[in-house]
């Protein structure tokens, strides 16, 4: 809710001031007020004087509902329609189909650009008047269209000279909720599961809608509602009439449905003895288990799917390939044009080898063996959601497989919802990452978006970090981490610097008093979580099961690469994990050019260094400095870095409700008190190996190693309680 | 909030609309608004003219506060307010020390009925002049005087010749919340708990403010935290430091934390290897713990225990006794002027007696025993909670012992959280119930209030039905059931209706059209959910576990009085359980005057004759129906009742907004399709013995009794997930 809002509140509707301060967090990126900016409020009352807006389907009642709700709150007033498009319009909204030709003409060019899903927003001369247009060639670009005109209203552009060609990049734009039936939500940081399967399907609880209305105004077009560590019960005709309920309150919205599919489905629901996907009756189950879908939602997207991944069933379980199971399913799905997406996140505690080598060592020479409506879907780091990860090697190695971005926009392993991080500056960093595959500038946005490779099915898919918290995602800041996904998988070139300004400006204020500073903490907000979590290239030191604070002191798990004494190597003569050729050899799943980089200790990015390096303690960094010393300053940097952005926050409290400043400072004091933690807990720890001082300008532990191993935490949130 | 205040706010300030309309029932009976009657609206003008209020306190604050932005609600303007008592006021708000003398004087007798919580709100001559005055003997009077005054001015009551002497008949006017640490509620329909044990204490969510102000509005003055069947880890450092920040966001409002002792504890986190009440280290323990509590919020409560229950650890695992137990916990506590609540809901496996008796047969004994400091809490009826019950025998039977009521405010046996089922009128029903334990009139009321046996301590407590729900409690309507359940705990003589119509003024409208047609419909709601699901005195024949739904078939469960069939012992004769003298003599635990009447199944009243009765199928009842017929009228007059509640609340739709409209009209839907689920399955299940025909005018199942038998519900909520 932008700041001017809340003083209209105050001034001219006091009366409901106590509420809405307490919930000014819950409409997001997409609370509308009325422009404060004389010239321009001139501007937007002239153009909207006279609007068509095409109607007769359901999403374009929709755009049209959008459009009336949100002008009316930017202009203050009512604005007028019309039934027909003529002269006297100053707006005219609709499809190409729609547009009276001598103005669809005047666009001929704009529309090949625009695809399924895009709009052209345009001041042009008609009819010597000139009159704005919005249009696409379908419903769905002019709902995002809509989206984004309003989007720049309350960003207070200018619209007198617009001429803006946009349309996705992607076509799967996606968040994956990894939301259990009993509504825990393995992973989540935001509360409970927004789906109230007992009350579904007769009770549409409001939140359905403002959910689907918040994704649909960044393109977001496909949920998949439940946790890929699946329960087959979801695929049931008791659970499948409420999801069901769900895709008729998302399809106006134009978000598609999938689901997770348990692999041992066909036994634990189907009465089936086996879950062989080479088994006729297995395959006949899921060919009818497709058409029952489809006849309760005959646009439902697809199948999730986690197999043979973390004790989850799968195609191995009979000796069959992840081929011969994604395929399986998509041939049940084909008919009806729908999609498997089968995860690559895949690793074998039978298997000795390097974790972050496993994926690739097994996807990749499947490559151009999976149906074309299977996607394999990739997380961005060869091993799971670390603070910083280089790319997963998988992106441009199978250039005849379109591979889906996975990024998780909830917080594991970057401090849940206490801590601001703003994460869209985390996914730049990877879709810039150069793969080489076909030479320099190989990107790995390229790879998603599928110009690297002629890919005809493309997908991003976000793991959610929205709960039923009254703000949706815990952290008000968060809200920024799901709005930067959705505008990253609308377009993977974006920079993360813009998308911070447009999501300041839309969701507090047009101040650049406020927009600047806050801008610059967001920017910075994820070098400090890197710094006092994982410097210099340290991964998956978190503390065991919940990840919840550092814990590099686990050894004792059974699985040797859940410890994270298996990551970070530390012993008397140094630390990191050596994934040259001298070691795992990780580094030979990359492109040469990318490989000789990593392989030398002297040209990598430090930020990566103990990724790939194990290292004496006095290797000398670029700087100067030991290694040691170079860690303990990065952990105190990160916690600097806290109080850098505390200090921020207050500098920029005259511009937003008390409210708004005091939740958001309450929760970098946890994030200061935490930074510290592992700042202290890890460097304890790593100097029993190192047997060091620590340097000038770092801060002295105040509590010993023995305590912060002695905490534990069995209710921290986000891991699935057992049922059963 | 009501309906004046969505019509302003749509004329007013339409920018807010979609926002306050998703979220117009977060803030309950408190939605303040503009007077609309033009009369009142000069009266209640002319009167806050010039407003002393007497400040220097938190909870003084929190009276100002609340003083203020309400009248601005109501006024429509902020009131004037002076810093000094004179002749000028039109309104003193002030403490009786802190009157000024001469006005003091004036309401000399009124004070005596005052106590602590009590307040006087007189309308009197004073100088020449009319003027206000709210007054009281201590702080919290004044809040609660504050509250009341505005609820008035809200259900447009004139203040012009106001005369109020009002305070609270009961001292414990308490919430128990069965909230686990994994946030989970126990029996919990309204999402999940608000205590996010992560964020604290440095995060004070908003809604721990709301909540209390909600709970003060309504004169509740403790809360217990957490789930009697409890985690010993609360009374750990780290979660006491969570509480101690409740504990702080509290007080202001007059609220007193409690929390749940599990009696293992000393084992559990105190490293002892007993916890048997009369060894001295075990003593020495919870003396300790209590002082360490005490240490951090010096106003705690309590404790309330579960113990030997259900499995529950507690005294008798060695050897010892109820009050060995309550009674080493009150010494703890009495040093901090702590009080013990010990639950009586106690029955076991090994005991082959009628479970209805247990409690009465094991507590009653203990007599005069307890320190003075327990209080032992009695559920409402002898089994658990049940759509009706008659009262718990142990009523009035402990003249020497401070029994506290239990209601259950969730609706674990009544629908959970989609049936609206209006629970002041169960409430009201026990309370007016006799004893006859010093003769007639001797009404459990009395016990409760303390006035038949002059207790020194009194309490009545509501097993929450509070989460994280936007709308507090599941269903819009159960709000009604928190605010009648803080009424009664005020006043147990208050009438069900009176409740009735206050809520439903504060929180929807004040239009008659309105309010009476729906207050009829809560007043009938709660007979309503008993004829369809346990009529004539039928009890605990719900579905294993969960409770969701009917389940008389239920036998097989390992502990025989867990099982339906216990309960209704429906046979080819006839149906119910003999507790006269010729089966378990229950009867005998009540007053010889009831017990006579219950004996008697011509005397006893209808509604509770299966709950004493084995009675043959064509039994004849008092209309003349036999038994068999008069059930399938019943259960058929249950789902007739729901088409009526559905009927007034179409009727009404023009008094309310869509959204408030939309959303409880869906859930009775849900509520008519579950009702003739349950008319259904029992019906079809009875019939296998009764062998007899439905009667005309009851619809014919269209469903088998097998379908019903095989429906689960793993995940049906307000089960506690298994953690460990």
């Amino acid at each position: 809710m932008a700041i001017r809002k809340i003083l209209l509140l105050y001034i001219l509707f006091s009366s409901n001031l106590v509420l809405c301060q307490t919930l000014e967090n819950y409409d997001l990126w997409l609370g509308y007020s009325k422009t404060e900016n004389p010239e321009l409020s001139r501007e937007y009352q002239e153009l909207f004087q006279f609007i068509y807006i095409e109607n007769g389907n359901e999403i374009l009642a929709t755009a049209q509902k959008e459009l009336i709700a949100g002008l009316e709150k930017i202009l203050g007033d009512k604005p007028e329609f019309t039934t027909v498009q003529n002269s006297k319009n100053t707006v005219i909204i609709a499809k190409r189909e729609n547009l009276d030709r001598s103005l669809a003409e005047k666009l001929g060019t704009d529309f090949n650009a625009l695809g399924k899903d895009g709009f052209i927003l345009k001041r042009t001369l008609w009819d010597g008047k000139q009159l704005t247009i919005l249009t696409a060639n379908e419903d769905l670009g002019i709902l995002y269209g809509v989206f984004r005109m309003l989007h720049l209203l309350q960003t207070e552009q200018s619209l007198s000279e617009i001429h803006l060609v946009d349309a996705p990049k992607i076509d799967l734009r996606m968040l994956n909720h990894w939301d259990n039936l009993d509504r825990t939500v393995e992973r989540g940081y935001a509360g409970f599961s927004l789906w109230n399967w007992q009350k579904l399907p007769e009770y549409i609880d409001p939140r359905y809608i403002d959910y689907a209305r918040a994704n649909a105004s960044i393109g977001i077009n496909a949920v998949s509602l439940t946790n890929v560590n699946a329960n087959a019960l979801i695929l049931t005709p008791m659970y499948l009439e409420k999801v069901e309920a769900l895709a008729n309150v998302f399809r106006p919205y134009g978000i598609k449905v999938f689901l997770t599919a348990r692999f041992s489905a066909p036994m634990e629901i189907g009465g089936l003895e086996t879950a062989d996907p080479l088994n006729q009756e297995v395959q006949n189950w899921w060919n009818s288990k497709a058409g029952e879908i489809y006849d309760r939602i005959p646009d439902f997207g697809g199948f999730l799917v986690k197999a043979n991944s973390e004790g989850q069933p799968g195609p191995q379980n009979y000796d069959r390939t992840h081929v011969d199971g994604a395929n399986m399913l998509a041939k049940a799905l084909k008919p009806h044009n729908g999609n498997v997406i089968w995860r690559a996140f895949v690793y074998s505690e039978h298997d000795a080898d390097d974790r972050a080598k496993q994926a690739y060592s097994e996807f990749v020479p499947y490559d151009g063996t999976f149906m074309e409506n299977v996607l394999v879907q990739v997380k961005n780091g060869p091993i799971d959601f670390q603070p910083r990860e280089p790319f997963h090697p998988m992106f441009g190695a199978m250039p005849k497989t379109p591979l889906m971005m996975e990024f998780q926009i909830t917080q594991e392993y970057l401090g849940f919802s206490t801590h601001l991080v703003y994460l869209p500056k985390l996914f730049e960093e990877v879709l810039d990452s150069d793969t080489y595959r076909e030479g320099k500038g190989s990107t790995v946005a390229k790879v998603i978006d599928g110009s690297l490779h002629q890919k005809k099915l493309t997908g991003m898919a976000g793991v959610a970090n929205i709960g039923n918290d009254l703000n949706w995602t815990g952290h008000p800041f968060a809200q920024a981490n799901w709005y930067g996904f959705g505008r990253l998988a609308w377009d993977p070139y974006l920079s993360s610097e813009d998308i911070a300004d447009e999501w300041l400006r839309a969701t507090y204020s047009n101040d650049p008093k406020f927009v600047e500073p806050v801008r610059a903490m967001l920017l910075m907000s994820r070098e400090a979580v890197v710094n006092y979590m994982n410097p210099l290239g340290l991964h998956h030191i978190f503390d065991t099961g919940h990840h919840y604070g550092p814990g590099p002191w686990v050894s004792e798990l059974s699985r040797p690469e859940w410890n994270p004494t298996y990551y970070h190597r530390a012993n008397d003569k140094g630390i990191g994990f050596d994934r040259t050729p001298s070691g795992s050899n990780a580094t030979a799943q990359y492109a040469p050019e990318v490989a000789k980089i990593f392989n030398n200790p002297k040209a990598i990015p430090e930020e990566y260094l103990l990724w790939f390096h194990h290292l004496p303690w006095d290797y000398k960094l670029k700087n100067g400095q030991t290694l040691w010393n170079g860690i303990a300053v990065k952990y105190q940097e990160g916690v600097d870095q806290v109080e850098g952005m505390i200090a921020t926050w207050e500098s920029v409290k005259p511009y937003i409700s008390e409210e708004q400043f005091r939740e958001v400072r309450m929760l970098l004091d946890i994030q200061l008190k935490e930074a510290k933690w592992w700042r202290d807990a890890c460097l304890l720890y790593f100097q029993t190996f190192s047997k060091k001082e620590l340097p000038d300008g770092v801060e002295k532990p105040t509590k010993t190693l023995e305590y912060f191993k002695s905490l534990k935490f069995p209710f921290a949130p986000g891991i699935r309680p057992r049922w059963d």
